[in-house]
């Protein structure tokens, strides 16, 4: 299945069966996250990972009780740097010389421009740019599940204040901005499956200027 | 190749060579972008598509200079909708309904909560989320070019505001995010081609909660 077949196949499911989807699978997924790019290499985000039933029906309330939340396998929740500071620049600049095999005057100018641009910046506009990056990580992450025949829910609609107090992810100095329920669609139960997918035209989509 | 081995041999292509790509490609790269998902639908983001070369040559002192800006082949420009209205959104739920063959009275509930939510909000609010699914569209473009093998260099470097001027884009109601130039990498005069792609270990990107 090439990436036009699979986005054609996947849709925002909304009901799930409950079957698991296997680790190696998830895995890929994950993984698919991990390998995306962002804004000069930063990485402002993490997936959190779960699985256990008992959170997911915490969470389900916390985001208008939609029904995939529980009857996903796994839970993915994608969750941004809540800043950009001094000393999350520097561990990632260092670990990028460590790799590679630089000195370490390596990428200075390079890095302490970020340096000088992020970290006197508002904590909110930090926020706001690292969630974007947490966004581009989620578009990869929801055409691989596609290219594995494994459905995914892109959710916005959830309490993101909530979420980030039961995940305690403010004392990892992170915020929540989506969710990513993976599973298998119930396609007898679920009334957006047959559903015509929409879109705007190519035609109007694509502005071509010359 | 799949999704993995493709996110492993993409990088961000520093000098390209000039070379087309061809348009069927573009088209499929193009079409990823415009089946990607958006919250509630709303696909409030366009790509422009830029093939001239004294374009791409205006374009280039705008983002620093970069050369791929003109040894590309194709340019796209992600462009998020500056605001939502009323009239934005009820086009695409008037869409829906045209294409689902509903009656004008479906979806009212949902259509209202979001007229509801998101009229009255501030513009630079609405932008940023409308950016944020600009983003999602972006990163599916990004592994879809890396699938068909062709490089493209994810950019948020450059004067959007110049960029916006010069492409009339706030007379479309849009403000660019994101630059994609798509092509082939000069992989003989590219520094950044053999250097090891560095990203957080898996343990620590995958914070497993339960």
């Amino acid at each position: 299945m090439n990436t036009l077949e699979a986005l054609n196949w996947r849709y925002a499911t909304k009901k799930m069966n409950g079957k698991k989807v296997d680790e190696k699978t998830i895995d890929e997924i994950l993984e698919a996250a991990r390998l995306a790019p962002t804004s000069s290499g930063l990485q402002p985000f993490n997936v959190i990972l779960i699985k256990s039933d008992e959170l997911k029906q915490k969470i389900q309330p916390i985001a208008h009780g939609q029904t995939q939340i529980v009857d996903c396998s796994h839970l993915l929740v994608f969750a941004a740097w809540d800043n950009y500071t001094e000393e999350r620049i520097k561990e990632r600049f260092n670990q990028t010389r460590g790799e590679r095999g630089l000195p370490d005057t390596a990428m200075a100018d390079y890095e302490n421009m970020l340096l000088n641009a992020y970290v006197p910046r508002e904590a909110h506009i930090n926020f706001e740019h690292a969630a974007r990056q947490a966004y581009i990580g989620f578009g990869i992450a929801i055409l691989a599940a596609a290219n594995l025949q494994v459905d995914a829910t892109p959710m916005e609609g959830f309490n993101n204040e909530a979420l980030d107090e039961l995940l305690g992810l403010n004392k990892l100095g992170l915020k929540s901005v989506t969710l990513l329920p993976i599973g298998y669609r119930d396609a007898d139960n679920d009334w957006l499956v047959n559903l015509k997918k929409v879109r705007e035209s190519k035609e109007k989509f694509v502005i071509e200027i010359d």
